[in-house]
C-alpha cells in the first residue's frame, strides 16, 4: 500500500527526533505545518535557526546569552554577594519565575552522574573557582536538584569549596511543596520534612 | 526580574503557534534545539519548508501530491471502480493502513458544517461529480466520520448523486470498535450497533 509523498516523510522523521514527539503527534504537527501559510512555517524555521546562531553561553556564569554576557551578568543591580549554582539555564530560569532571588548565578551544565560518565571535570566547576577568588562572594547556595545527581555534585562543591574562608555554603530547603498533602507525599519527601523541621 | 534572551523568546512564541504544544512543550523544544547539533536543526527548518514547497494537492483526487497526479492515482494496479470519498489526507491515510482498499480515493477537503460557514461549495464536490461522469466507477464508498458533520456530508453526496444510474453509494459501517466493552461503550454507539446487526 502506499505511504505519504517523500518530503512528507522526511518532515515526520525528523520532528520524531523532537523530545516528546511520537509519530501521532508529529503528524499532526505535519499536517498543521501543510495547512499553515507559508510565512508562518518560514517564520518558525527562520526563529530555530536564529537561537542557534545568535545564543552562545555567557562567559561569565554560563547562562544563554545574546553577546558576551547574560542580562543577569550586565545587570547592575543584582547583589553580586549572592552567587547560586544551577545545574541548567532551565534551572536559572525556574528560580528567576520566583521573583525571590536578587544574585547573580552560574550553570554547571549538567550535574555529576558516573552512571552517564558525567564527573566534575564535565561541569563548569574551574570557571566557578576563579570567579569565587575575583568576586565578591559572600554566600554560595547550591540550587541543584533534590535527586541522587543533584545530591552528589552539592556534596562534591561542598567538599571542594570546605576550606574557602569568609565563604558561607547553602542548600535550597527540601521538604513538602506548598499545597501538598502528606496523605500522597512520597516517603522520601516526608522523612526529609521531618529531618529539616523548623521551630514554629 | 529578567527573561529569555529575545531570539529564545521569539522562538518560544513561534513554537506555542503548533497545536498540542504549549509554554511547557515549547521550552522543552527550544532547549532541545539549541542543545542539538546546528546541523540537525538546519535539517528540520529545511525539512518543514520543502514540505511546503513541494506538496500539492492532486489535479485528479484532492490528495498530497509531489508533482502532477498523487502516488495512487499514478498507481495502475489501483481498481478504478471502486471510489472513496474522505474528508482529508489524514483520513486516506488511515484507510490505507488497514490495507484493506484497492480503488482510488476523493479528497473532500473539509465536512459540512454550517456552524464553521462549510457548506457543499467549501468542498472538492464539483470535481467529484465531474470525476464520476468520465471515469469507470461502480461504487461510491463515502467514508466520513460518523459524526454530525460526517453524517450531514454524506447525507448531501447522497442526495446529490441518487439520479446516477449504475452508481451504489456505500458508507463505512458504524457500530462497536474491535476489541471494544460493551460495558464502556456510549449509548449511541451501542443503539447503532444493535440497529445495524447483521446476520451471523
Amino acid at each position: 500500500m502506499s505511504s505519504y509523498p517523500q518530503s512528507l516523510e522526511h518532515l515526520l522523521e525528523e520532528l520524531q527526533q523532537l523530545p516528546t514527539v511520537g509519530p501521532k503527534t508529529a503528524s499532526r504537527l505535519a499536517f498543521y505545518l501543510l495547512g499553515a501559510p507559508k510565512e508562518r512555517v518560514e517564520a518558525l524555521a527562520r526563529a530555530m535557526i536564529e537561537v542557534k546562531e545568535r545564543l552562545t553561553a555567557c562567559t561569565r556564569c554560563g547562562n544563554l546569552a545574546q553577546g558576551q554576557l547574560c542580562e543577569i551578568c550586565s545587570d547592575p543591580r543584582r547583589d553580586a554577594r549572592l552567587l547560586c549554582v544551577v545545574a541548567n539555564t532551565r534551572d536559572l530560569m525556574a528560580m528567576e519565575s520566583s521573583g525571590e532571588y536578587t544574585g547573580l548565578y552560574h550553570v554547571l551544565g549538567g550535574l555529576i552522574s558516573p552512571l552517564d560518565g558525567i564527573g566534575p571535570a564535565e561541569l563548569n566547576v574551574g570557571k566557578l573557582v576563579e570567579r569565587l577568588k575575583l568576586e565578591p562572594v559572600e554566600e554560595l547556595i547550591i540550587a541543584t536538584n533534590p535527586t541522587v545527581p543533584g545530591e552528589a555534585t552539592a556534596l562534591y562543591l561542598k567538599d571542594l569549596l570546605k576550606h574557602r574562608t569568609g565563604l558561607s555554603v547553602t542548600r535550597l530547603a527540601s521538604g513538602l511543596p506548598m499545597g501538598a498533602d502528606l496523605e500522597y507525599a512520597d516517603p522520601l519527601t516526608l522523612s526529609r520534612a521531618l529531618n529539616n523541621r523548623r521551630a514554629f
